[in-house]
């Protein structure tokens, strides 16, 4: 772990649950892990302070739990277990809501460890340095497919129902820092039924299915009145004038899965939930581009690319 | 690649050099990876101007193959070869150097991308956003251990001799932008020897050589005349009034090995060094605890722990 000081390095090695994966963990030049089998999964995403979370209003532990849920449910769109994490971190050298560089830091952790324990993905390496710009954490996580292999963004096919895991929009009320990656949900998916593509909802059910699209060369019709809208989405159309269904299909930070498996195993799903799951159709793929959304009247309109996009 | 513009990310996709081992690679939620075996070596460093580098006087691509060649020289300093890298970019959003943000990352890819290529660790994923604060380059290095296992620091033994794979001190003036890291080396040296411990030397030899004895449960002794002092350093030391010596002690960001072998394989790299390797002997490990400095007169003191270390 590069660039952090010794009694940091220690007090984070202690915190951290013995994994029987990780043959070496912080403290080398690199980490070192055995996994199942000799494939791994691995993605990033950078956090900012003012970009997707704020240091004067949200706790440290929270958003050090964001900054590792968001990578565990990249993980989770592609039906991957999760192995281990390497965090760096950019703290302001002035601190942050009144706590010192040091301190930011064993509370960004304090908010991780509890994920990572109970997604088996201890932190095995990653970097800390003080800097004079906002709070940045990055994050990767590593994960390994399962006997059954990933699930891509690319396999829907025409006739396809779309399928989500949960209610949309409203996600900036509080639900972006707690959110529960579908890690669980998606290897219990990935079991039961041939899952032929899948994603997590981040930038806006909108935005990210026409990505699911354009990657599988198809087209969906969503269904207005099926589209599963949150309790924040509703409050937050009170004050915004938009409707509810709009926040819920363009807010993004849902982190919910969106999937795409057949008429029958769409069927078996919606009729034999597997335990713990929820599962919302939602429309369904078809052959011709572009993404509809179809009104209980049955008028037709595009929906728009309007999810939010970080930048 | 979370969070990307989609041209971007069609446009780093394009330049990425094919590679047998990434059955995914850009465009999905996760990266795919296929191994020679089922272990993996990971490491993480986050570089950030005016810690690491300044965009006001460096070009974008030295400071790009900078931030990935500090985590190859991770990978070198375990003996594993080179799989992958992730990048994460927190860019100004005002841009830097006269660049736009796009335009930033473009040429900062373009710095990773031969080094990449070169040493076959292609980018398979990563985050990019613009922000409020400085240049962050975050990038996460995965590879694979040999048939031989890692190379750790900790296993280091009374008798062993130290070496090191070129001249150290006053990096700053260049070399921390350009230099190349020692993964050829390091594999090579791997095949040929049995090392018993390793690491890079990122900040400085003095607090380097004690972090190794440390984790190894030993002491050194160094042979002062045997320090090998760059001509960058013997410049700086011009002008600062201190020893050269102290430079080579002490700057750090030198990225060459630090190596503890047995004397027999000591006499046996120094007398036939395999080819494209340089190794200085510099000295021994010693069972008592403490890093000493050896004067050419037989005087000897501590070797202070004054390295360079990021903050």
């Amino acid at each position: 772990m590069a660039g952090m000081e010794l009694d940091f390095v220690e007090w984070l090695r202690q915190r951290m649950p013995k994994s029987s994966q990780v043959r070496i963990g912080i403290g080398d030049d690199a980490a070192l892990l055995t996994l199942s089998r000799p494939e791994l999964v691995a993605t990033a995403d950078l956090l900012i302070d003012g970009v997707h979370f704020l240091t004067a209003e949200h706790p440290p532990e929270a958003i050090g739990y964001k900054a590792l849920a968001v990578n565990l449910s990249d993980l989770a769109a592609m039906a991957a277990k999760p192995a281990g994490a390497l965090v760096s971190l950019a703290l302001p050298r002035d601190g942050a809501g009144g706590l010192t560089p040091s301190e930011l830091a064993k509370r960004l952790f304090d908010g991780m460890l509890p994920l990572a324990e109970e997604f088996g993905s201890p932190i095995v390496g990653g970097d800390t340095n003080v800097h004079a710009g906002p709070l940045v954490v990055s994050v990767t996580a590593l994960g390994e497919p399962t006997g059954r292999g990933v699930v891509r963004r690319d396999g829907a096919r025409p006739g396809d129902v779309l399928l989500v895991t949960g209610e949309l929009g409203g996600s900036l009320a509080g639900k972006h820092l707690g959110f529960t990656p579908r890690v669980t949900e998606a290897l219990t998916l990935h079991q039961t039924v041939e899952l032929q593509a899948m994603m997590d909802l981040s930038d806006g059910l909108s935005l990210d299915l026409a990505r699911l699209c354009k990657a599988s060369g198809v087209g969906a019709v969503v269904e207005a009145a099926a589209v599963p809208i949150s309790a924040a989405a509703s409050a937050l159309a009170m004050t915004t004038g938009d409707l509810p269904l709009k926040h819920a299909l363009s807010d993004g930070e849902d982190f919910e899965l969106l999937l795409s498996v057949s008429p029958d195993d769409a069927d078996r799903l919606l009729s034999d939930t597997p335990p713990g799951c929820r599962l919302i159709a939602i429309g369904k793929v078809v052959a011709s581009e572009g993404v509809t959304l179809r009104q209980p009247d049955g008028t037709m309109e595009p929906l728009l690319t309007s999810g939010y996009e970080h930048r």
